[in-house]
């Protein structure tokens, strides 16, 4: 058990104006490699503060993941603190300097001193560059425990955590190896998953642990194990796996944290279908899962937010008749809205979404949380209901996972 | 100054499986009533490493607020270990336990006896109302300091602070009033605003605060003073308001807090105007802003999610020819797009957005990050180009903020 600390410095956290997302994301890393996070801490920019922490830590870690505190207009203080926790003195790195000149030059700028100063950094670190950044990542031993200093902007912190300091870590403490195994599931509560795999988890060595990781409808299961030799744990974790998938295969739609809309848009483009969307209540969120990755284009053709009726019938088609005698949340509207934004964008296949999201516009009838969905391609058009919560945006997204099940579920085969 | 603590018990935070909104949260909701937040901490659900945390809280801290660790399957070992700090025993809270009865019969169930306990308290603490949940929150004082336990689940523990925690720490320990006032911009650099007001920040009185806070395109200022007297704390910040505004009229979209959208919603409906929308590089995210808000359908007729070329020529009517000529991420196809979506959905208004948002997808002429945006009314049809980031889902963000601006502007009448 190798103890870990996580310490961001940076006022902007507790004024409350900047969520701290890198000790989420630090912690994740550090845990999937072996290491114990023991505590998160947030603190101010100030020396005396800096260095009562440093001095907590180094009495309980051994490893001290440091993020912020770092940048042009405020680097000087921590820097200097190192470099007075461990009696150094400081020295401005070549090798820094022409990658902070490199990065101006590109940008058509000159550095100031100010830019200058960020390659000054304290005589006993090591340097991590910094591919997206001037501010460059610190390594400092002392007495076996490893403090890392990194600036905090999140993407420069992460790709400083994934490029230079996981490995190096691993080189130095070599812990025992971590190996997960996750299963990634969908249209399932976590107590019928639980019931339906019963059996099997009893009968999972006891080295091996089982979390279930529940999300929005979706659940992941995570197997754990340890050990020096990594190959023996891998076949022995994807055996397991191999045991438990015939059980719970309809709800499985990826492994190791796939995104069931790559997995969805990998299906699609292996069939040479494109995919249409129309929405009501999802309002352009279900769209937006797919378009928020690249190379999407490849797959979605595009779709309609049919938000009003009457963009419902006159983009979509839908029949005055089916939204006078049934509404706009129905079972019929949701069929006639796939089909329509099938044949309407001229796509393989087409779904669509229609529901009372909330927080205004439930009837005794059809309550906040009530929804349908459809899918249509060229040999069926299917709609499925849901009663789904009272909260919007939770509404908006469970809507969206059941969509995108159901088209896996179609594109798989799946009843 | 009234030194405040925050801390999170629980050890999915340790793990990197949940992200720690409440710190933010509650973080700025103690900053903003004249609290100093000193620290955040997220520890382990361990009867020591709780004990041992409340012992180093007591010795520095007024205020510590500590979320989690409560909930039917753990709140046994926290609420013990507060008992086992504050050295008193446990008892059943009636009232809370009728709550706990009342959830239970209102969704049709039972109360286990697992469920029972959650009424269990420290006989020490009073208790704060959960109302979206069975965990109650708990409040001890302890000589001269306040400890607060709310439960972890971010809509029970903001609600709770909101309604119970600070109306309480207001009467306990009456701090200066603070008072903030906040101008919401967008479309301008924080470099060009400060240069634009820099004169009136220079004549602020010394006592008054002035802050930017930056954030995709739009920059926040807020000015901030404290004292007895909230009316006239008040009275002198709109007072210095009214100096800066017409400084910088037409980059004000609202006021504390305001969100783009909900204005432009507002002036929509104020005009009766009806709001359609064609989105190509922004895929859905433009719609989506407006649709997470319950009230949309009020002024939002729907939008055409135009990924391909066929569905803009198909639905928006944009011609071949615009295509074939200048492309689809072009002045002239933002245009046809913009009123095409206007025309088909039968709107006073009608936005658009094309361009190449990334990653892959660039040229040498049209590099990752060229986007053009279009406004369409009945009177006239505009298109505006940017020449944006590399990151994708930043020139997603930035693109609809853009388009957004656009509209606001052209309802306001600014040029």
């Amino acid at each position: 058990m190798i103890p870990a600390y996580i310490v961001a410095i940076g006022d902007e956290l507790l004024y409350g104006q900047t969520l701290n997302t890198n000790a989420y994301h630090l912690s994740k890393m550090l845990t999937d490699v072996g290491f114990k996070v023991i505590k998160h801490l947030s603190i101010a920019d100030e020396r005396q503060v800096i260095l009562d922490t440093l001095d907590e830590m180094a009495k309980v870690a051994k490893v001290v993941l440091i993020t912020g505190g770092l940048g042009p207009t405020k680097d000087d203080i921590t820097k200097k603190t190192f470099a007075e926790y461990f009696g150094v003195g400081m020295r401005r790195d070549e090798n820094v300097l022409k990658h902070i000149d490199d990065l101006f030059s590109s940008r058509g700028r000159m550095m100031t001193e100010m830019n200058k100063s960020q390659a000054d950094v304290p005589t006993n670190c090591k340097i991590m560059h910094n591919a997206y950044g001037t501010a460059p990542g610190m390594w400092f031993e002392k007495e076996g425990c490893i403090f890392v200093s990194m600036p905090g902007v999140p993407h420069e912190t992460l790709s400083m955590t994934e490029k230079e300091v996981i490995p190096r870590l691993l080189e130095y403490f070599k812990p025992p190896f971590i190996v997960h195994k996750k299963i990634e599931t969908i249209g399932v509560p976590e107590s019928i998953l639980a019931q339906t795999i019963e059996e099997w988890e009893n009968a999972l060595p006891s080295h091996i642990r089982l979390a279930y990781l529940p999300h929005l409808g979706k659940v992941t299961l995570r197997l754990t194990s340890e050990g020096d030799d990594k190959e023996k744990i891998e076949t022995e974790l994807d055996e397991q796996v191999k045991k438990v998938i015939p059980l719970i295969e309809k709800y499985v739609y990826g492994y190791d944290g796939e995104l069931i809309e790559e997995i969805i848009g990998n299906l699609l483009k292996e069939k040479n279908f494109r995919l249409s969307i129309a929405e009501s209540c999802t309002g352009g969120y279900a769209a937006r899962t797919f378009t928020q990755h690249d190379g999407s284009s490849a797959f979605f053709e595009g779709g309609v937010i049919a938000y009003s009726n009457d963009v419902k019938m006159k983009v979509l088609g839908v029949k005055l008749d089916t939204i006078i005698k049934h509404g706009a949340v129905s079972e019929q509207t949701a069929l006639e809205m796939a089909e329509g934004v099938r044949k309407t964008l001229g796509t393989n296949i087409g779904i669509s979404t229609t529901g009372v999201a909330g927080t205004g516009g439930g009837t005794p009838e059809k309550p906040v949380g009530t929804v349908w969905i459809a899918y249509s391609d060229e040999n069926e058009t299917v709609a499925k209901k849901y009663q789904l919560t009272k909260n919007r945006n939770l509404n908006i997204q469970l809507t969206t996972n059941a969509v995108l099940n159901l088209l896996r579920k179609k594109l798989k085969g799946i009843e």
